[in-house]
């Protein structure tokens, strides 16, 4: 076997680790809390299903998926940060840039940097794909919440400015969806929520 | 919102019941097996990580990625088949097919026939895409299996002809891997398991 294979063997073998990485944002039936690697698949189908709703120009869904499939892989070693944990935001960069040190240097040179670029688009949110793939990373975990009476919301008593400000880049990225958020957030702050 | 669109959401919160449908394979750390959710977006990032070893030509590995995605999703109904149960394996095709009828109904119509034709493709494997996606689909509980010390092979006795049979498209499909197959089935084989 070629050491570049083997290093991509390891790689994919680290990456069982996104099994073991625990999100806030619960299953539909709330039985648990979902894994990374659990809402990267869901990520990547959402993408895929919601595209046509897509405002933005030039998005390329195939490379969304690909960004997908690796957004979330420096929380390996950097660990998941709640979107609503200002403290733990404070020092989220740095971690996460040492982590992707750590996590892309297992691969061969050319695809290292193909994937961390990926990542990088991703949390730079700067480009139509990184932006469309940014509008669904927080759909996710709203459906969710949304399907759960709003667990993490009530759980760490999320104000409903607060869901705003987090969702806003659904509202001119995908306006159809827009509506589905404002009247979820509507119903649910409503019931005291 | 539109009927179209409440119907993809209906589809996308009916996926989320992927990350409670649970296979044998274990989680590299043995602490306990993994979901289709998680096995899907593993078996995704190995296609895309590993496609440049497949030694098939016109395959596209995007479309490839969409078929993981989709490719175990009937059995949210349908349930897991373990890979060496002959049993389950005799009326596998009927569960899924009934199992398809339900789910991509959910969606609107030309997404449900482009949704169902991936996974038909798939299951067919006469397609080079199919192909690539089924040996793909095979390495990934196989590598797990090689990180947790055989742990699916001792469990319910499986032999080392029958691991051999399960791993063939792989021995066309990704030649560079086979040597791998080998060098584990042989290091497994020989401690007895």
């Amino acid at each position: 076997m070629t050491d570049r294979l083997s290093s991509q063997l390891k790689f994919l073998a680290e990456a069982d680790k996104m099994k073991s990485v625990s999100r806030q944002t619960m299953l539909s039936d709330g039985s648990r809390e979902e894994t990374d690697a659990e809402h990267s698949w869901h990520f990547a189908l959402m993408a895929l299903t919601l595209f046509e709703y897509c405002a933005l120009p030039g998005v390329s869904v195939d490379r969304v998926v690909r960004m997908a499939l690796v957004h979330d892989m420096v929380e390996i070693y950097a660990g998941d940060t709640f979107a609503y944990d200002a403290r733990g935001y404070a020092d989220k960069a740095e971690r996460e840039r040492k982590a992707a040190d750590k996590l892309f240097a297992l691969l061969p040179e050319g695809q290292a940097v193909e994937y961390r670029r990926l990542w990088e688009e991703f949390e730079s949110m700067e480009t139509p794909d990184a932006e469309y793939a940014n509008a669904i990373d927080r759909l996710q975990p709203f459906m969710n919440n949304y399907l759960t009476n709003g667990h993490t919301w009530v759980k760490h008593g999320v104000a409903m400015e607060q869901v705003y400000e987090r969702m806003e880049p659904v509202r001119a990225v995908l306006p159809e969806l827009w509506e589905f958020i404002e009247m979820v957030v509507r119903e649910n702050f409503k019931k005291g929520i």
